[in-house]
């Protein structure tokens, strides 16, 4: 009676697992095949149909996980920003030359990936006949930022908090962790990401080992360190 | 005789200078006619007989002046960086807190125009299609840098060579000027221009009093100052 019941509770479990194995296939071919067909065509000219088709799953499917083509634009988006970062949250305070180390490495790795700066030009091109995607890229989450700029701004507040960096303004005030993460995220992106879509003869930097983020932190450490 | 001979003369002088004031007049609706029909109907849409319509001039007078569509919109591109600019020559070198804030602001003050993000887009939007357009914004004079990019390259290694800026590196090198230029243009730029084009909820800050551009000098002086 025991064994049998762990025999079948491994088989559920067995069975669960495999729903969910389908489960994340489908999503990922989903998210594939959505990509693909904004990218070719538009976000205009492409249909939920179309998607649902390209991606080999049933309209049923794919409605019941995104029922607008705005959700599903959403989370292209935000799959864009997903893979091979290492800081879901921010690093520990302490030490900022290696947290901003880390998290501009990780932002320039994102911005640089083809897919980024493709999306962007889509947006740029479509947003001004479609506000749906307006709802999408203009409440903080634009396709130059992802989840970045909250994450940089939450650890460059701890780090002020832990002493090691202060942000003097211009004018012996205080600037805020915002408009320092817009200092830093804007140097790194304009030298990855912006070149790529306005200049033909631009030659992407390895983001990996390219001295830019390395310059841009010690322009940061330079102004805004304490020296602890 | 003589004076026969002055009036002469005075009356063809005149009659130049009225030739010279019609000449400028066409072209400045030329250009305002062109960048008007770009922004509306896009580059591959827009004809030179439509132009020449448009700005009231002969297909003769256009194509005198403009023999290509292409080299009408180098010319649209080009008068994006022309107005209201008060260093056509960098600034002489001495004091870059002086030179780098007054390049700062003429270039946040053109990137700020509505018509600078529009013809981004316009480019952004078409460039992929249109490889005529390569020549004119892939050569360097692409629309987020126009001429200052030179102008502020130049100006860096002058106060470079008067002592008053050292560009060391990260890693204890020398960065070059124009290193040291894509930092400072990016920075600004990425929180003037770009905003504009991927953030529905962006409201641009006021170049002229804004504290964005003094940030950005403050942490280039904090970085490569010599206090010299």
């Amino acid at each position: 009676m025991a064994v049998a019941e762990r025999a079948g509770t491994g088989g559920e479990a067995s069975q669960a697992g495999y729903h969910a194995q389908i489960k994340a296939e489908n999503r990922a071919r989903i998210i594939r095949a959505a990509r693909d067909l904004f990218l070719a065509r538009g976000y205009d000219k492409t249909s939920l149909a179309q998607i649902a088709k390209e991606a080999r799953v049933s309209t049923g499917t794919l409605f019941k996980r995104y029922p607008t083509k705005a959700a599903l634009f959403a989370a292209v988006t935000s799959e864009q920003w997903q893979l091979d970062v290492e800081y879901a949250a921010p690093p520990p305070p302490g030490d900022p030359r290696y947290g901003l180390d880390h998290i501009g490495r990780d932002y320039a790795c994102l911005v640089s990936r083809p897919g980024t700066a493709a999306l962007c030009r889509l947006i740029i091109t479509e947003l001004p006949q479609m506000p749906e995607l307006a709802d999408i890229v203009g409440t903080g989450f634009a396709i130059d930022r992802g989840p970045f700029f909250d994450r940089l701004r939450d650890y460059l507040e701890a780090e002020a908090e832990a002493g090691t960096l202060d942000f003097r303004s211009a004018d012996e005030q205080r600037l805020s962790a915002s408009e320092v993460a817009e200092q830093f995220l804007g140097m790194i992106c304009s030298q990855f990401l912006w070149p790529q879509l306005v200049r033909t003869d631009f030659v992407p930097p390895n983001p990996t080992d390219a001295a830019i983020v390395d310059e841009a932190v010690a322009l940061m450490l330079s102004r805004y360190g304490t020296g602890s």
